[in-house]
């Protein structure tokens, strides 16, 4: 699944109700799901990594819904930035 | 871009070092981050987004590499959670 098109299935999930909830209020919820992925990282997987994976997944979904409010194509900045290596040092792996 | 050749291209620039800084340390730099998003969100775009969408790239990169360091494929977590609509209630839009 490409970047660009997840973020497309959230927006056709969450995003009127992201919208209507506003850009600061979903960077609330945003920050939550990060609280919880710091929770899921130190704790034993009892359950074979189920909820580690879930909580990476909803970071990553709540960073979608953020940058489709925002106007911002994540595939398109996450490639404009990194594609090339290290964008300071423009090197694989980073010589910084 | 698929996230999963995001994720890999991430590992191939920083996985080494961020490996090594371990994951506890890996977190704060990724929250620094979440923080550099709050304030170029909350900013006039002057440059035309250009700062805005670097932001966004840096903190999918920095997920991509915790992602990593946990043992967390990027995509298949994503797409097991959200492939088929609202993980709560299965609809898309979202009906919760």
């Amino acid at each position: 699944m490409t970047i660009s098109e997840f973020q497309k299935l959230i927006e056709s999930i969450y995003l009127e109700r992201d919208r209507a909830r506003g850009r600061d209020a979903t960077f609330v919820w945003f920050v939550e799901e990060v609280g919880e992925l710091a929770k899921a990282l130190g704790r034993p997987r009892a359950d074979g990594g189920r909820n580690l994976r879930e909580e990476f997944a909803d970071v990553l979904a709540w960073l979608s819904t953020l940058a489709s409010i925002a106007g911002v194509d994540l595939e398109a900045a996450a490639s404009e930035k990194y594609r090339e290596g290290c964008p300071k040092c423009r090197s694989t792996p980073c010589a910084c």
